[in-house]
């Protein structure tokens, strides 16, 4: 397999504090170099060993891949003209995830799994090297396997999120709804997963049903995460803690107590400003959050409904603007934070072993990700060492 | 010259209502033929006339080049660490506008010169294909006829800016600063420029030195722009509309007589969201400008300073989220808004005999701008009738 090495790289963030300077581990004027799909060297680009190929990165900065740890990419159709009436101000009476439900289930496999090859790379070119995706536009066992089964053609983070609402098919009869969720729809759906996620909310799953749910998923070899405490307050936060879900996701209304239970546990704190920014909701406090000591990650909740962005450098700069987060807290949460709600350690750092996930921007350091918002400065990415953009 | 159609533009927004349907005169399933520079025929795409050549859209949307009436580039040097700590919550001693005047005053003819075009550039890409500029970093003679002098080998929308802020070599004496803007600075940048602006605030120049300045402008055929109503309530706006100026610009702090003024004149307001999410400040309400009557342009203000971004679709992301603006004022604004700003006709609108400025989106309507945020939706530009992006 050929070395490459990528020198005069003006400012890298490694997230590894043993290696540079700063809370992000900066390393200045830094080179990398990469075998195969690793990370084998990272230090001063005067110092860095010689190999086969050389790519001058002319002063750019880098930083590892973003890890985009929430998703909801296999869908069919989209939702314009219910977002135009929404911030138009007018009434939209169709509408809602039922419409994206309906045309979820009548997509070909064909159509869904080209949908998602455009969103993955559309994340690509902006810089996100790991995306986590989810099942939960099906509801039924058929089109819920489906969907994981399609996911797992682009990503190995795939979640199953059969409850993601009751499907209208159970209208009726939510709890056996839940019946199925836990049952025959888990026995299809957990060979193609990694993750189960139930979405916690009022009009949604209670706590009780999440909380069968997310054992039933624990049982079959799938760790949890939790859409929790995003409308509303609810139990969604403590019950992720409770179960050791990965991942607590929206935390946008929470108590002390659910901010006491994060603090204590190992549940990473993942917020979605693209859902607030979408929807014209109150902002997550990512700041009480980071000064009580939760681990932070930042990601897209890209979906047709609530958050159509695909972008982590937008969310950074919201998170800064409206989260009370430094834009070094902001970097670190996209990257390493991500990584964590993925319980993933090879990704969201460059360090020598790591996945060689790396993007150049056109700006000479990683603020400039908060400072130059919308602009697109990704100028190229690295994705398990290979050349992607 | 050879004749170039576009075909299978799923939607085309032409700012023409003789030529299409609903507020934005858009044509479904459309082509445009392009003759030189200019747009010689607009209609469905199954009618599209013979050409030398032809472009096929495959269903993406298309739009007028977006039109920036409001940025500052001809500067040197950023302000990251000051962005940074403004975020962060620390205080900065040094920083402001002064950093960059120091800056732009050392820097080459050459390095000013790349930074423009670098900016102009990376505009083009984003879609914008018409761009004002500003001298305003210079604040001597010879750094303000400099700075004319260069923005306008990017740009014909060339604006005097003398009267940025007092200079610093003048703090002692504002008035004789206002002199040498209305006297040797005028005979010095006339020549470049197209307009004459002045920041009108407290802290810069008061309205009686803001129409010394403005009227002595267009006493040298410069037309009147004004730096106005930003930071607080203040004489801008309707000095603005006394003297006849084509735009009024920033109006985040509006009195009822100002929006009535504005009203009742011809002078556009130009709301440049950007500044306001660098800053966290205070939106301007388009809502209340639009329900008056009032013709709205939308812009970057790019500058190192207080809104280094260069996105146009950032500003209308921003405008339908926090402004009041629905998604299709917001393209207008930011079309044939900006156009109005600058006075011109050629430029805003796709119908035969405009300039061939034309911007194909990755999206089925112009409506994904704010419904997919921060996602680098353009993906090709045309400018006066040659391919650029
Ligand atoms: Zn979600
Ligand atoms: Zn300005």
């Amino acid at each position: 397999m050929a070395t490459t090495v990528i020198t005069n790289i003006s400012s890298l963030v490694t997230n590894d504090l043993s290696l540079g300077e700063g809370p992000l581990g900066t390393v200045q004027d830094a080179a990398v170099v990469i075998d195969g799909d690793r990370v084998v060297w990272v230090g001063t680009s005067s110092k860095a060993p010689a190999t086969d190929n050389r790519v001058d990165a002319e002063g750019r900065a880098g930083l590892p891949g973003f890890v985009d740890s929430h998703s909801h990419l296999v869908f069919a159709g989209d939702r314009t003209a219910e977002f135009n009436a929404r911030m138009s101000g007018r009434s939209y009476s169709a509408g809602g995830i039922r419409t994206t439900v309906a045309a979820t289930r009548a997509a070909t496999d064909e159509a869904l799994d080209a949908n998602v090859r455009r969103y993955v790379r559309e994340a690509l070119r902006q810089g996100t090297t790991v995306l986590e995706t989810k099942s939960g536009y099906g509801l039924t066992v058929e089109d819920e396997a489906r969907a994981l089964r399609i996911a797992a053609a682009h990503t190995d983070e795939v979640t199953y999120l059969g409850a993601h609402i009751v499907s209208p098919d159970y209208a009726d009869d939510p709890a056996a709804y839940v019946d199925l969720v836990t049952g025959p729809m888990l026995d299809a759906c957990a060979p193609h997963a990694r993750w189960v996620d139930v979405f916690c909310e009022q009009g949604a799953f209670d706590g009780d049903q999440a909380r069968t749910i997310l054992k039933a998923g624990a049982a079959r070899g799938l760790t949890p995460r939790v859409h929790a405490n995003q409308l509303s307050y609810g139990p969604g936060v403590q019950l992720a803690v409770e179960l050791g879900a990965a991942s607590a996701d929206h935390c946008t209304h929470l108590t002390d107590a659910d901010v006491d239970a994060l603090a204590s546990g190992t549940t990473v704190a993942t917020l979605l400003p693209g859902a607030e920014f979408s929807t014209r909701a109150q902002w997550p406090d990512a700041r009480r959050l980071l000064d009580a000591g939760v681990t932070v990650a930042l990601s897209t909740d890209c979906n047709p409904g609530s958050s159509f962005t695909s972008s982590m450098p937008f969310c950074i700069a919201l998170a800064v603007r409206d989260m009370g987060m430094t834009p070094d807290e902001a970097v670190r949460s996209a990257t390493a934070g991500g990584a964590a709600a993925l319980r993933r350690t090879d990704v969201g750092r460059i360090a020598p072993g790591a996945r060689a996930d790396l993007t150049l921007l056109d700006a000479p350091s990683h603020v400039h990700l908060a400072y130059r918002p919308g602009v697109p400065l990704v100028s190229a990415v690295w994705r398990a060492g290979v050349r992607e953009a």
